[in-house]
């Protein structure tokens, strides 16, 4: 079942304690449709520059990826993160940050769009993720990320965007600043109450936890020696689940494990290189044997 | 089996951002005995002064601990610990720490004691870990605690340690010192290359991480909303996963497995309260019963 992604499309620079790489193909939007793309048909809205390298998008294609969303935007410049990760591989500093393009995008959804019954709402203003829900009339399940940023500046719009999603994805750093609790477990059952159906709090490299009425759990990451970049684990843990879950057409409990599930194992496979290096030399099958051992890890 | 055990006993003084608790039961040969006692036997080897409250022996006598090993000595003042958590209840700083006693205490092993084919060496300086060691003869499984205090001061000592134990208990950040790798995967390798067969990396809230020659393997901890205080989670982990391996009376890989999901499942109660509080308030069959949701959790 094809899933629609809205997100950021951008041109990294990544900085860690051994190595360096500049300009490379990066976004929110871009790291969830690759990693949802070995799961399920995906569609992708963003908005580049004219210095946009065309290879990008070939690579993506190249995936089956339907990138008509992609628009370019005349004499803009793509969007340019640079970040440092600390020595832990887990903690980042933010180096500069250029929206470029993304200042003024307002996405336009055409009619394949609004058909997606699977809508995956990358961290954006919580005022552009509400006027993308308002178009996407065909959604069944829409799921949101969002940033300490929109916590911090426009929390009454996110507050209206939460009461309209069924899913939330967020950071155990942003979870405890949302709901003002430094225990994860209280700050996410706070946000649920906030409104949406689930909630599924990102931690790093010790996994993610889920959050419903009447469930709650841990999984941990999929433990691996070789930690290159962690750029867009977050991103791929969510193209992961939400790719899962368009492909079973479903979003019960036990899908939305096995989702979560799937989510891990595809962000343990992310980190292992730079950009989208170590996804683009996989395929379905590594990622299903790699469940499989997850699965095995956790049973006792 | 009967299981021995040899650490410290204590007087804590907690400090968390909303409570306090001055001169409460503590120590890792207490928090360890006590967890271990809902599964096996335990025979306690430790030092007191003269200011120990006799109702702290009580009370690990009626959960049937053998306290024989306790030793007071005359004139002498009880080993003291001040802490105080950070808001996030995983990170603390140490504010006070009076060895008393534990400053000459050398562990001697009775007959009753050198039986015990289940062995504890609670955190100390290798040396004495050694000798107890060395007294053990009836010890048919060894596992030891250590700290970073000692990694930086008697790392060649130490060394000679884990060439002689069957396994090593230590916190993510001292694995990481030991190992002197950030990656935790990587350091817990190079620690099992250091001579134990198996080594447990305690991640805190975050769970914990198993390395042998044939597996490597992380649990999640339990998520719970009331952390009280953390104080004894790690001795506490340590005491249900011995005991749990001490009543099978065997230590092999499906064995061990479960001896952490129960050394989690243990520590997830720890927390609720101070000092033994909580657990004083439980029995054998909520820990069952905690194990059931915790597998449960884990599967998908």
């Amino acid at each position: 079942m094809p899933l629609l992604v809205v997100g950021s499309v951008a041109l990294d620079c990544v900085e860690t304690t051994t190595d360096q790489r500049d300009d490379i193909l990066g976004g929110s939007a871009v790291y969830f449709s690759y990693a949802a793309r070995f799961f399920s048909p995906v569609r992708m809205i963003g908005a580049v520059g004219e210095d946009w390298p065309r290879e990008h998008t070939r690579l993506l294609e190249d995936r089956g990826i339907d990138t008509s969303g992609l628009q370019t935007i005349p004499g803009g410049k793509t969007f340019r993160w640079r970040g440092r990760y600390l020595p832990n591989m887990n903690d980042r500093e933010t180096l500069e940050v250029h929206l470029n393009v993304l200042e003024q995008f307002r996405p336009q959804l055409n009619n394949t769009h609004r058909d997606c019954r699977f809508l995956f709402l990358g961290n954006a203003s919580p005022v552009v993720q509400l006027d993308v829900l308002n178009q996407a009339k065909g959604a069944v399940l829409t799921v949101a990320d969002t940033m300490d940023l929109w916590i911090n500046i426009q929390r009454d719009e996110l507050g209206q965007l939460l009461q309209r999603i069924d899913g939330l994805v967020l950071n155990d750093s942003e979870a405890k600043l949302l709901a003002d609790d430094e225990n994860l477990v209280r700050a996410g059952q706070a946000v649920l109450k906030m409104g949406p159906k689930f909630v599924v709090v990102k931690k790093g490299e010790h996994g993610a936890m889920f959050f419903s009425e009447h469930e709650m759990y841990v999984l941990p990451a999929y433990p691996t020696a070789r930690v290159v970049d962690p750029t867009g684990a977050g991103d791929s843990f969510a193209g992961g689940m939400m790719g899962h879950l368009a492909a079973l057409g479903r979003f019960d409990p036990q899908a939305l494990k096995e989702a979560l599930a799937y989510g891990v194992v595809t962000a343990s496979y992310t980190v292992e290189d730079f950009s989208l290096d170590r996804l683009t030399a996989i395929d379905r099958a590594d990622l299903d044997r790699r469940l499989a051992e997850y699965r095995q890890m956790l049973m006792f």
